[in-house]
């Protein structure tokens, strides 16, 4: 019997899952060839679920995608997850034609068709294979270095320091070449992309280093790896910290915001953390302190990752003894050099005789000595590729 | 000193409030003089805020808006509500230039563009206004008659009864016109608007009702009132069922899903409810069943927002005796005729000598005569007008 047969008398997870499968390629094989510019779809919960996992498993960021769904005024993080589709509220719902639906979908069918006309100009201008400069890939930026860097509230002071080093300091392949010669070539220095560690961000950047958009990483906050590990929820999963491990680039890997679990409203903080340090940040984000068991488990996770790093001489982890967030410094709720001693000692055991290089440096991950270690260290893995 | 002096030392809440209602006016201005055609917007948290603050205040449903935002893979709830502004999630930060947000942007800025033309070919063929057809209003529809019917899950069966009566049923101004009749002018009978009663779609169909796109109310699915008043996470606000009651329009009111508060996942049930009927009806919803103090409290909201018809005679209040919903009928866990006769009574007593009729069937709210009753209802009230 053919799959249209057998698809109705599925239960829904396996009907969903029948469909994106059969369909994953199809789309990818349109796309490669350049036949479509883009993509839109309507629906409800089952339409959307299907519709942004084809969406997303089978198309780069970049590529214009409009969904229309009844589910678009509510959490659309499944859906969205780390990329750039566009969601459109239905308002009503998408069973027969009325009025309401004609105006959301004409406007939706002019965005999509807008969108389509000028990324296929894109194709156009980006050279005969059409998907090139449009989808990004190697060398975009006009040859400045990409860099990724992961950014939480707690360590914004850091990552703004280590930013604002990168753009004055990074020259290109050699710090020999003058900043003149640099801005003169036009094709020199970095281009830095923030990402917020709440889940979403650090998918984003994991997935943009597998498509190549980014050359380097500074992880400054590796804090969904607590969500993930603890289970709060900011969990970015299980693959977190192994795309650039994947492909070799390099990065100066940090703990940042390592040192808190986070939930929303207090309600929703799990009883197994009573008695913990908990900090109401705003109504809908309560944090709750890592104690020295959850930090050892953390420490393992990095490691675990890091080793599977194809070059290993790329990648660096500075441990911010001073401190892994703006709470976690002496007079601060969240300061407790203990918990952290069990991850910097896992982190050091674990990573021994692997080729990565840990160092220890006494300030905090938000301290300017501490961003100027950072974007030294950057600096000297990139100019040594 | 001038509003931008001292706009930076405002706190977040006022600096938000400050902007907003310096704003609308100024943007209403320019869209009823047709000055704009889409609103476009790039921001972190705040900026969105703002700016979908804006888009929901100060223009109609059908007028495009895109919103690029950080915050746009996540519970985009509180900035869509129940509009259709188009969120698109920004991937990267929205600090500095790169690559990726550059993409982002061009298919914002070209989306935008497209919903443009196509909003200005719609004021163009709609008039010399306009702002006219485009934006509905008064007349849309093709001369059919618009109506809004609230639905969910547990009531779902018994919105599709009625939708089929109505389609089937109404004719236009008079019940003497032959279908036939109506089919060859082309103009009569009606279209149909489903609203999820999950809080947004009751508040999108009180704001389509007060911006002239409905012509009557089946409020099948009141349940979003139990969740404003018990606590329960869809409330629509505390204006639900006022703007029918303003405008006058035709309305049957019932009172679909009232045997049910809804929450999350089990954990975010409030501790008052223990010792209460739970139902896990999925992984991340779980409802309460209603007791009878609550449904008096339901009763009373309910009375007292229909008291301010400005035409009573317009306004009929159904009740379906057998049950609120598939989860309250003989048999299912949420059967409590004791708690509904508490719901019941009370509307009755306080609607008492105001011109509104309040009517017991004997049936559920899903069950076929019902949903003939309450089509026959809405037909005697259309034609009357």
């Amino acid at each position: 019997p053919s799959l249209l047969h057998i698809l109705p008398s599925l239960p829904r997870t396996t009907y969903i899952q029948t469909i994106t499968t059969t369909l994953i390629p199809t789309i990818r094989t349109l796309h490669q060839h350049s036949k479509i510019h883009t993509i839109i779809s309507l629906g409800g919960s089952c339409g959307t679920a299907i519709a942004t996992t084809l969406m997303r498993e089978a198309l780069p960021i970049g590529f214009p995608k409009v969904m229309v769904s009844t589910m678009a005024s509510g959490d659309v993080q499944p859906y969205v997850q780390e990329t750039d589709i566009t969601m459109m509220y239905s308002v009503v719902d998408v069973a027969g034609m009325n009025g309401i639906l004609e105006r959301v979908l004409r406007n939706a069918a002019a965005a999509g068709e807008g969108m389509a006309r000028a990324y296929f100009q894109g194709c156009v201008e980006g050279g005969e294979e059409g998907d090139g400069d449009a989808d990004g890939g190697e060398g975009g930026g006009g040859g400045k270095k990409r860099i990724g860097i992961t950014m939480f509230g707690v360590t914004t002071p850091g990552v703004t320091r280590i930013r604002e080093f990168l753009e004055d300091h990074y020259r290109g392949q050699s710090n020999e070449e003058s900043a003149a010669a640099a801005a003169a070539s036009g094709g020199d220095g970095c281009e830095v992309y923030v990402f917020h560690a709440t889940g979403a961000g650090g998918k984003a950047m994991e997935r943009l280093i597998r498509e190549t958009h980014l050359d380097a990483v500074v992880d400054l906050t590796t804090s969904e790896i607590v969500d993930e590990i603890v289970g709060g929820v900011l969990s970015a999963g299980s693959t977190r910290l192994s795309a650039a491990a994947e492909k070799g680039i390099p990065q100066v890997v940090s703990l940042g915001a390592c040192d808190m679990i986070n939930f929303g409203t207090p309600e929703t903080v799990p009883e197994r953390f009573a008695g913990r340090r908990i900090y109401e940040h705003n109504p809908t984000v309560t944090i709750v302190r890592t104690d020295e068991e959850e930090s050892r488990r953390v420490g393992r996770f990095i490691a675990d990752k890091l080793k599977q790093a194809i070059r290993p001489d790329k990648v660096v982890v500075l441990i911010p003894e001073g401190g892994l967030s703006m709470m976690d410094v002496p007079g601060q709720q969240f300061h407790d050099p203990q918990a952290n001693e069990a991850l910097f000692d896992t982190l050091e055991k674990e990573l021994q005789n692997t080729g990565i290089t840990v160092t220890r440096h006494p300030r905090d991950v938000n301290h300017p000595e501490f961003a100027q270690a950072v974007g030294t260290t950057l600096i000297k893995l990139l100019d040594g590729s």
